[in-house]
């Protein structure tokens, strides 16, 4: 498995992180010597997934404080990176509330890896024997520095031998699908299988999917989930083929502030990562309103509809 | 405009098209001197879309005419490049009880120009003024040697002023949307903005889209259509949305001897179109049901459920 320290860690004066634009051809780490640097490694996708940029942006805060730098800019710079997880901002008020934001960084890391393993525990549950399950992005290690969230609840299901295949939407336009959820699952001895995005829809009519995981960049408090752009088609069909939806997700990505997913701001990225020769429109997210969703699993257990309420009694305000 | 001969024509005693695989980049010819030459292109896909290759198809057995090959040889290797069309078929058929091949091939691709003209009138109609399109894979001239089907009628309904803009799907794994869809959009002056394909579910959460148009690959009697897999989850979004959804084909893709689209073969490719290191599912179509689509358009006019009697009825069996 991959050690959290692997995906990214503090040392001496450095965040040290595995490259995810490289993989899987290449393993390589990238240092960042300073919270701008961080940032850029944030925007740039070297390190991504919800509950990781959160990671990222604490180490990159601490850096800016090992080094005496204006804290206010470093948080600003680092809150800027990315728009829509909710995590980034979530970790770093908890940096800025810090004493020591070396250590605190650090316990930040830790916690988030504690807190896979147990929403992973609590989801796995939901996986039947001989599943064949359906993921989108990734939401493994690489995502997240610890075992995952959606796929950790995969990789848990494996281990207790409930889960048959996880089929992999490659996930344009940057394939972290077919590019670090296969690399996972293979380095793990997961059986799997990438699709094309649009072939889930063949896929789910043939019945050859028993439920779908993903994970969130934000959870509204009304259940209403931003994550990867195509994960609201996904869930649009697992509904109409009365296949169970489940996103997996900390509750540092609940964002009870925001009321409904209308709230939630949806980054736009470069329309070059779509088509480098003609026009194009590139939302990096996309919204499920809660009603095409099953169950939210956090830390804290399985959350039903309204998630108004069971998330409102889960999640510290 | 591309003119129906610079897509596809027989010359001397060769088949020349224009090598769908290198657009955008490269506009080059393939010369092809034998049927089981055209069989490859088609395979292949130097030349694609469900009209077209029934008119290569035409091309291709008029060749082997001329060499005075075995022609059921000929037709059997053309038949069997690519099983989900039924143009092939149709093509092949017409083929059989021609007295002058070469003269009947040429005139099978003058009634596919003549078809297309005519249902992309029809279809042009269902565009409402200042309409913004959605299309998935490309069903324009590239596709049909002639105006284009779906595209045709966009390009009709610009014309007439009524079109203000297509969303082009990229269309994965081979992405016709994004290289030869946006190409021939572009060559015509239509605005266009590509998408990747898991986009249309937030482009239509959005309220950006009006009306969706697709081709068809082959239609069954009860309305069923196969087409490019990512055609059914468009379908499935366009019904959620209250977007009305339009399938236009000429009456050469109708297959009123297959009942519903279960029993469609559909054409499964090689994994590594989708992968190049993990192991992929790849199948080329997906089938939308009848009750998702809102008027299916032929060269006979527009169509409305129930399809197994307004097909019935438009089709000759």
């Amino acid at each position: 498995m991959l050690e959290p320290e692997s995906i990214i860690r503090l040392e001496g004066d450095c965040v040290v992180m595995l490259d995810q634009r490289r993989l899987p051809d290449e393993e390589v780490e990238l240092v960042c010597r300073s919270a701008t640097e961080v940032a850029e490694a944030i925007r740039s996708l070297a390190v991504r997934g919800a509950p990781a940029i959160g990671i990222a942006a604490a180490y990159g805060y601490a850096l800016a404080a090992a080094r005496e730098e204006d804290l206010d800019a470093a948080a600003q710079v680092l809150a800027a990176a990315r728009p829509t997880a909710v995590n980034l901002e979530w970790a770093l008020r908890e940096m800025r509330a810090a004493s020591d934001p070396t250590a605190r960084a650090r316990e930040l890391h830790a916690e988030e890896v504690e807190r896979c393993r147990r929403m992973s525990e609590q989801a796995a549950g939901l996986v039947g024997e001989g599943s064949r399950a359906l993921t989108h992005c990734n939401t493994g290690a690489l995502a997240t520095g610890g075992v995952g969230t959606a796929l950790g609840a995969l990789r848990e299901a494996w281990a207790r031998g409930s889960l048959q295949n996880v089929f992999v939407d490659e996930t344009r336009p940057l394939l972290q699908g077919a590019r670090l959820t296969a690399w996972e699952l293979e380095a793990e001895g997961i059986p799997h299988t990438v699709i094309a995005d649009s072939a889930a829809g063949a896929l789910l009519a043939a019945g050859e999917v028993d439920c779908v995981f993903v994970g969130a960049d934000r959870i509204a408090a009304n259940g209403d989930t931003a994550n990867k752009v195509g994960t609201y088609p996904l869930a649009v069909l697992a509904a109409r083929h009365d296949v169970p939806f489940y996103v997996v997700a900390p509750s540092s990505s609940v964002d009870l502030g925001v009321a409904t997913g209308a709230e939630i701001p949806i980054e736009e990225r470069d329309p070059g990562e779509v088509s480098s020769r003609f026009g194009a429109w590139n939302p990096a997210f996309d919204v499920t309103p809660a009603e095409l969703i099953s169950a939210i699993v956090t830390e804290h257990g399985i959350h039903r509809a309204p998630y108004v309420e069971t998330l409102g009694a889960a999640v510290p305000a």
